[in-house]
């Protein structure tokens, strides 16, 4: 398979533009009373006019038969070989929540749960606490510096919170504390190897001063941490494709994903109306848009199949603005299948359709899951739709002579 | 993926013959005004026929987005995984010029060009001397011997010739003494690793020497080197495949290609016509045979849409020679596209017809870009075209009991 060494080396600057348009859990499976896809049902004329015009197929983004979760869903659609590539559970945490991780920072998931006189965890969650306790709390582990190791703390959501270990020379090989059951004790977090003892006992002396601020407190009376990881030195998409990338989504997790690759973040409003407004807006500025949609998936997992469709029709008819600036490649596709009858991702192919001057158009004239599996380009991996958007933009050059 | 040591443990000779045609360039991109390639243009009834009782197929030569040059999409339609195997262009210009090319010597690309009174590079290609007057400089810088290596100059066309240094122990990790602009002096050839010094000691005396030997001319009055490189060591068809393979190639770089993988080079003739019938004196010899038809990828080049039509038709009228001899097997491919639109190599899957007694026959009925999105071979890497041939021609064993 083509490395990301190979398609450096013959990636070139060029003026033209590249639109790629996620929508989050695309892929869905038939209502049993139709028998159509959310994308089937969904009234979409400008996705099959570009599907017309344009060239389709199914990708797989990990593996035939293997669902994959948002982080290898947009690593391979950033043409990052998800297998080869991983991003860590703290890092991944860190990213959801728009915090600008640094290069050698440590970062952990973690939990406020609640022991009991003898310190043995009676709830892992400390009764869901609400989003705005678990801020005051963090407030409290904030700061804290450890053997001149600074320690962030942050408020995720309920009782999840995220801790960042920012100093020099950290590593992240490091076990959890959490003991994933009640009725034991926080685990002693320990190094995996030699080079990770300082890090294990930095975190272990953060457990011991946390139970000590939280003492007075209940239900959250403790904390637990996994997931200790690095964010990944992933070569950036400008060092890659030499593009100038930017990302627009108004979730955080996707900004966070496009920032570790590399991409300036926009301001994407809080609509798919805005989210395509900021494109427009700022189209001369950049040569490659990630433009993520967010409703389908979240629909999707709601076992929603309606809403999931509203959300496709919002989506085409927001698409005639794109379509008439022109962008050089336009490729509409989703980070995995989200069907609203299994209610959670899945491992369906995603359809992918991919409109340019320069694509070769198949027979495919709807852009639909079972006609993707006719289109032009066949079934392939999800990596190999940046290639073919960057060959599609005239911005590759030739492979040998 | 299969790789070139398995085919080798089971390939087996036999009396089966297998002809695989090569029609350079031959995918294509619709005429804007058509909707039609240049294969769906052309009138092909031979063609067309063998597609209707043979399978079709689209094959990538390196991988989805990827335009290959001719010396990637020859290796993969030999069965050498393009990414696996490289070529130097200092050893593909030589083998372009039907030089044989010694296991051992180092090869490199030269220009003439034109230095200024400081030595300052003015003009990189010499104002494009004409092939003439290339050869006569190419005689007077030929068959120098520095420390015991000999220095064979051979030229190419206009202000190109290519430099074999040929003795023992050369190796061609050194880098190009071009500049690549004008206003700086030709480079000093660096060694890359240790055991490079003397390739780079002897190729800077050569440098020095033609400078001298070259004082009087104008305007090319000194060489640019570089591309060092070597010959493979590419295992033969023969070895891998247990074949007798013969070439039947007009232009010299197909040959040249065919040679690297110790196929016999057959005298072509001057025509399309030729070829066939240099095939058609030669079957009872050999069991393999790359027939290689240039002009479709001109006309291509060329951005000329009709003569590419035309080229592909005259081809499909001489086949019908080769389909009276009723080989076992017929593959009849492209080694890339070139779409007459784009006036160059390109990405594009090419279509893939293979015809044999022992193929299951697919729905495709006609030989097209569009038809064979729907063949039964699929959509796979060109590598594979060769284990398909000789599986077709019964020549490879059962792997594994």
């Amino acid at each position: 398979m083509v490395n990301l060494e190979l398609i450096k080396e013959i990636a070139q600057p060029s003026p033209t533009k590249i639109i790629l348009l996620v929508i989050d859990g695309l892929g869905g499976l038939p209502d049993p009373h139709t028998g159509k896809t959310e994308l089937e049902t969904a009234n979409t004329p400008n996705l099959d006019r570009l599907a017309a015009k344009g060239i389709c197929g199914l990708a797989d983004i990990v593996s035939r038969g293997i669902t994959p979760g948002s982080a290898p869903g947009h690593l391979a659609l950033f043409g990052y070989e998800p297998l080869s590539f991983s991003i860590g559970r703290g890092v991944l945490e860190v990213v959801g929540i728009d915090f600008s991780l640094e290069l050698g920072d440590v970062a952990a998931r973690g939990n406020f749960c609640t022991v009991d006189k003898a310190g043995l965890v009676t709830d892992r969650r400390a009764g869901r606490i609400s989003t705005d306790k678990c801020s005051e709390l963090c407030q409290l582990l904030d700061g804290m510096v450890i053997d001149s190791i600074k320690v962030l703390v942050r408020p995720v959501r309920e009782h999840r919170f995220v801790a960042v270990f920012r100093g020099e020379r950290l590593t992240s090989e490091v076990s959890d504390s959490d003991p994933q059951q009640t009725g034991l004790a926080p685990r002693v977090i320990t190094a995996l190897n030699t080079k990770a003892r300082r890090m294990a006992s930095i975190a272990n002396k953060f457990m011991a001063r946390a139970k000590g601020l939280l003492a007075g407190e209940h239900p959250a009376n403790m904390v637990l941490l996994r997931g200790f990881s690095q964010r990944p030195q992933l070569p950036t998409m400008g060092e890659i494709y030499k593009l100038k990338p930017a990302a627009i989504a108004i979730y955080p997790m996707y900004r966070g994903l496009a920032r570790l690759v590399g991409m300036k973040v926009l301001k994407a409003g809080t609509s798919i109306e805005d989210e395509f407004l900021t494109l427009k807006q700022n189209y001369a500025t950049y040569d490659f848009f990630f433009l993520h949609i967010k409703g389908t998936d979240s629909a999707g997992e709601d076992g929603d199949f309606d809403r999931k469709v509203r959300v496709i029709e919002e989506v085409d008819r927001a698409l005639s603005s794109l379509i008439s600036i022109e962008p050089d490649v336009l490729v509409v596709t989703g980070d995995h299948s989200t069907p609203a009858i299994l209610k959670g991702h899945s491992w369906h192919a995603v359809p992918v359709l991919l409109h340019s001057r320069w694509c070769r158009p198949d027979r495919v004239s709807e852009f639909s899951e079972s006609a993707c599996v006719y289109g032009g380009l066949g079934r392939f991996p999800a990596a190999q739709i940046m290639p073919l958007a960057m060959a599609h933009a005239l911005k590759l050059t030739k492979f040998g002579a």
